[in-house]
């Protein structure tokens, strides 16, 4: 039951949607190294919420303030620990959830396990609040792989029935990734923008929410990365990405297309260009037998529809125990993807740094 | 850089395609558990190949023996090992790949990670050999999760353009599960196989192979099972299943389904029903919030067509640094998902026996 | 390179002596757990600087700020996180320790390590103040184990030549150990305070540092907690003792006794004593083959003098790469082992806590 | 409950006394790394019994079977599984043993903890024998560390009242090492062999057993290795170390000798020499902050007798309750110490390359 991840970097979160704050411990970060605040909050303010009809009213300026680890603007190798105070918090709202759980959230299951205990208001330690941290630790794990010549990106691949271009799996350029890691709505095919909010406002509008799928690209890691049966890159990532609420699935390269296709169509073969090998394509998503092929990594998630609607939801009363209708008043985002495009980058970015320190 | 999983049970595998042996062991089985080892054989059979034209004409008879932690029929407590002789080895056949690596393979980035020095015959420890320790140590997690009246069982799910019939998320019985665990060509729809067949075998004769998926399910797990942030049961089944050669993906319930929904159709509410509360529906795959939700875990994972098939693929040579036509001569499945469901059965096992202990 | 630790509760320590606070994270408490922070607070002053002449003049009230992880009195089973604010600190104070290090410290390597980007004032993440955090996870740890009769009291058993009556191993009641654990200068012997204190001042007011040893016992635990090769009690144990500043040796049992002994003599024979079985003596200290043998647990640990000495000592110049004499300024505990007691305790309870959940 | 330990090297240890084997797996060794097996086959020697009258008569040659990760006389960097058969095995020897614990043994917790399932015989996974996969990996290690020239040696300090010259903290020769990691019986001061064969003798003819102190260094490394609070190489060396059997205490330097010094007279200064920087003296045994200061890590080992003695011993009879007098019969060392040096040994290289790679 831990809220720590990694092996070499450990990333420790704490905090609850509606307590005092929210924060991070950061245990590993090499010494020395000098963090651009300004860069990290660039990414705070791609996730936090409050900037238009895409995500929730509830607005918080999600300053992180840094408390440990940190001096004269470099990092020290002490841990660092870092602390967003929650603000702009209603917990009125959430009076009956305790009592009614919300469909397809951690309420019930929280309930039962924490024996009531657990903190419900805005969802707790379970809240997607808890991702500010996340993004905190991701942004300076961005800036250090920069350093290394490692670029991560990712867009919004789908919305409803609204697809964005996917990535071409071999070929991605870093001017790309910099872009989409610019945006508050980041999508390739810029047009795709204006159709995905006209997708959400339409679900939203009826108190309705809709799913997404992310798309995240990894460029720059030398070849052999990752190891042994149950160290592979992709069992990495993944543990890091299910961290994130409202991941339902991973695929990476052609993913679940790959059970529809044959292994002669599909297979990477390779060549060697100016002196370097490389693969002809790249369907395996840059990772072959758990390791790094040189190609792109490329991986999407499946991100399912923000359960909390206000439309008027079938529930129990745990006390009573029996039938009760459920209206949900709080303040929600129709579509979890559009934020959580930061959130998955800053997995990534910590899931490589991981594997490759 | 690790071949070693698991918190509460640690299973630790080894072994070559070509060397000695596979083998594992695995420690922090509880003491006295009386293990069927008739029923762990059967397991192993189901995965082991030369049965037929679906698999790889190598015949092995995969029989494990136990060299510690065993004792009078009962675990002792300590680490229980086991290793399974390989017979059958033909090494002649894996000469050439040294120097030029098979498409989509681990060849490549093994060569690089390990410079040169693993060992390439038959995959060495990439190979999915290593997957026969690996059904050995889930066919005993599932004798002691039966004995806690928790089952599980898979199906092929899809081999190219055919379907079985999926899981009723919200409604799988024991004896369907035990009944897919006793087959060695695992589908809900027994019409299917020999469509399933017929696939295989059209992708087969050409030298060719085709991907696949197989669906999972686990029953009986007590509601509010795994935990915080990084403790998912998503993040824990992903972190075992992406050790098993070939998998590209995995979603839980609906997984990629969910980005094309909308909250108001795929939530899952609530009911009381016989004083119990119970979903009404199961999209969420029996997870919320990282925790079990009481509904069956149900998650499919997609699996790539089988490298190495017998066409020519363009490929280059590691010495002279040239482009290089390569024809693999081995012997090798033309679907890896067929004899990869007792697989993906056994890494459940373990990823649930490691969340429960 | 952490400053997380344990398997089942997760500690992750962080801050520095003179940055904004020190502070801890502890993951996988149970949840609904009733903390006595009046309680907690008592074990922090017992372990709080500027009382008087054996410890630091620099004053601290050392008032632990929950802020996530409890909710109404209780665990939230959420991370509980926790802030200690620094109030009084002077850093003028070390402003030449950067280039000069100070013997027998932690400045050299730690400048070596991290290329001189550590936090050197008052020794940063290495300073004895980050035991603040640890006696407040302790006492937590103190309290949910006291609710499984399992108790847990230290005494000063040695300082320089004084010695206090020692433990009798094999029958400690938990009125003395929760005496014990009240006392701020505890010993066994009453009369061995006053003696001393005379030590420490002996040395304190000739600007020098005594040594000392602290002995520990847990009673009330079960027979068989602790495993196979590598997960003893004494491994457990030490690994969280050794993260105390000025630890350098630990024992159990008779310990280094045991190397002049004969197996006759010091063998713990076994008896049934109103239809339970009993060791007859425990020199073994509570633990045999790693497991807890019903006795006792009783150990000690030996702490170093203060490095920190007002005399001059032999020191370099790290920029000028010359011999230097330094004389240390700041304000330091004569000897570190009174006020370790509390420490000792809090990194028992926590290895133990972490041990039998 | 665990025989698996490491973070970036794991070593993996099974087998029983008298079952088949005893072995290990070994996970994170760098590949292409040439294995000297006749070196390896030396210090296995030097651990095997029954040599002559101060270990056990219990003959075994004690030969390793590498049977995965090793090729062409190089490690293929997949995990390298070692086996070695028992074969001098007289089980016959422990048949009461399972009714009527031996003191100071691990039979009765681990009756209680195992419900009597464990394998008694010869101590089974508790028995010394399992320190011979220890000395096998650590043989390995030692040849990777000597590669970085980082040496490893070890001698007996202690038997009884006899004692050796002990290590001259501050310059520990390379030759030194070397010399007592060629011995069998391992003493600085040669004269010390035959007092100490004596001293055994005394206590092995009367059917005793006597403890012993061994004390072990480690030159070479760099300053800095090591980390924050919980990361320390004494917390390092120590979780190794407590898996052998026997082991009941450990110090650095100075160790339990700090208690009684001040720190004018045990703090290590510091001076230039030849360019570098040196301590002046190395109290601290080459550890400060948890980190190396450049100077020899050295610490001693604190053995306890052999339990099992061959006198009339008090014990009880866990069927009937009744207390009884126990005589065991089987083959034991009268003293433990002589044969563990090499097995601290294994147990430092190993802590020291899991700290260093």
């Amino acid at each position: 039951m831990s809220s720590v991840i990694g092996n070499n970097i450990k990333i420790s979160i704490f905090g609850e949607s509606h307590g005092d704050c929210v924060g991070c411990v950061i245990d590993g970060l090499p010494a020395g190294f000098e963090i651009d605040m300004q860069d990290v909050n660039k990414e705070m303010a791609r996730r936090a919420p409050g900037k238009d009809k895409t995500s929730t009213p509830r607005k918080e300026d999600d300053l992180p303030k840094v408390i440990s680890g940190f001096l004269n603007g470099k990092t020290t190798g002490a841990p660092l620990a870092m602390i967003i105070e929650n603000k702009n918090t209603k917990s009125g709202d959430y009076s009956n959830l305790m009592k009614v759980p919300r469909p397809s959230h951690s309420d019930y299951p929280a309930f039962i396990k924490f024996g009531a205990n657990n903190d419900i208001r805005g969802g707790g330690h379970f809240s997607a609040r808890l991702t500010a941290p996340l993004v905190f630790a991701g942004a300076i794990a961005k800036q250090i792989l920069a350093g290394k010549d490692i670029f991560i990106g990712a867009h919004i691949k789908k919305i409803g029935s609204v697809c964005d271009s996917g990535f071409d799996y071999n070929n991605i350029e870093k001017e790309l990734l910099e872009h989409l890691s610019s945006k508050s709505f980041s999508v390739i095919d810029e047009k795709c923008e204006e159709l995905m909010r006209c997708e959400i406002e339409k679900y939203r509008s009826s108190g309705n929410s809709v799913g997404g799928e992310i798309e995240c690209a990894v460029i720059g890691l030398p070849v052999g990365i990752g190891g042994n049966i149950f160290d592979t890159v992709e069992g990495k990532i993944s543990s890091f990405v299910f961290g994130v609420p409202a991941v339902k699935g991973i695929q990476f390269g052609l993913g679940f297309g790959f059970a529809e296709s044959n292994g002669a169509s599909v297979n990477d073969g390779y060549e060697v260009k100016n002196g370097k090998i490389r693969t002809l394509s790249n369907n395996n998503g840059g990772v072959l037998g758990g390791m790094t092929s040189g190609a792109p990594i490329v991986f999407s998630v499946a991100m399912k529809p923000t359960p909390s609607i206000s439309t008027a939801q079938k529930s129990v009363n745990l006390e009573t125990m029996e039938n009760e209708e459920l209206v949900i008043s709080g303040r929600h985002d129709p579509c979890v993807a559009v934020r959580a495009v930061p959130v998955i980058e800053a997995a990534a970015a910590l899931a490589v740094l991981d594997l490759i320190m």
